[in-house]
């Protein structure tokens, strides 16, 4: 690249995930082609990002205000306390209203790959707000996956002496799911955890 | 997502080349979660392109100066021009110093699939700058494309008529190719275009 602009544009692009340093290249190209459609933007898109959104103290959740709408709407039941790994489960979960109690982001899962243990999540702040506040069920919405299974039950076992309802989204085949596509794992749980036909 | 700015900067990010909708998800929770070392050098980065640099409106390259560097060069031989697709291909030859003439991007290629006529080009403005210039000759370094070589030999009639010399990069194998390796065209050509060894 001939300037150091471009080059500090094309490692930044680069560091993003599901960019590499020939499509940081191609998107940047794609950039100075479009300034005014495509560069500015972008610039002015992070520009909003970064002045407007914070991180709400109580539950983690990012939004234009701390504490955030979800923490702060009257019309939610504080009792029951939704626990996902990161902002994206709280969107899918909150995005098509399919929870009307409040959350809390642990930022991450346990992971012993990756050198992640309990004190680098938002765990002592949930057992802080679960002993401190009016909360009577706390649903672990983790991931059904090694991880999150693990941080699930090690949530579990740590909420346990607080004496409140603790439970874990249901597993099972997917809506639509046909036997014949389904995993090994999921076609296990779903017989282990069989139910009486009502 | 939660928030409009959120959504904004997903989509300036899903339209760059390389990332779609879900891959600008996780690039814009990768930019959350990194505020200081991702979110601000990419904005930042993006504002010093959109602040800093300019196209020559002689050659084409895109650069701090107007004209650029390569222009104003006097230790550059004036006499030789090397016509390029675009600038990432003027930067691919000018990085390595490779050729030590003056440059002139066209700005893509002829692509009757894409609608790019000769209009479209920066045709009109080459034939100028040979005919006033000191011009002896023009180096057509199209890429090895379909496209690339019928715009490569549109270019050739077009100058034809000035009476410099034109010529085009050398096609055949490439350092450290294999025959094995090789794909027909590439061996055809490399056949066709056999010298004696000297």
């Amino acid at each position: 690249m001939a300037s150091p602009e471009l080059d500090a544009l094309t490692q930044a692009l680069a560091r993003l995930p599901g960019l590499g340093p020939r499509s940081a290249r191609r998107a940047v190209l794609h950039l100075l082609k479009r300034r005014e459609t495509a560069l500015a933007p972008l610039r002015m898109a992070l520009e909003a990002v970064e002045q407007r959104l914070v991180t709400c103290h109580q539950c983690g959740n990012i939004e234009t205000q701390d504490p955030c709408s979800i923490c702060t709407d009257p019309r939610r039941d504080p009792a029951i306390l939704c626990v996902v790994e990161d902002v994206p489960d709280l969107w899918a979960l909150d995005g098509k209203r399919l929870f009307a109690g409040r959350f809390h982001v642990l930022g991450g899962r346990l992971s012993a790959l990756d050198g992640i243990g309990p004190e680098d999540l938002a765990i002592e702040a949930l057992v802080a707000r679960v002993q401190n506040g009016p909360i009577k069920e706390v649903v672990l919405a983790m991931n059904a996956t090694m991880e999150g299974q693990s941080t699930m039950h090690y949530l579990a076992d740590r909420l346990a002496p607080l004496g409140l309802i603790i439970s874990q989204l249901a597993h099972g085949l997917p809506v639509g799911g046909e036997l014949d596509y389904m995993d090994e794992g999921t076609l296990a749980l779903a017989l282990r955890a069989r139910r009486p036909v009502t």
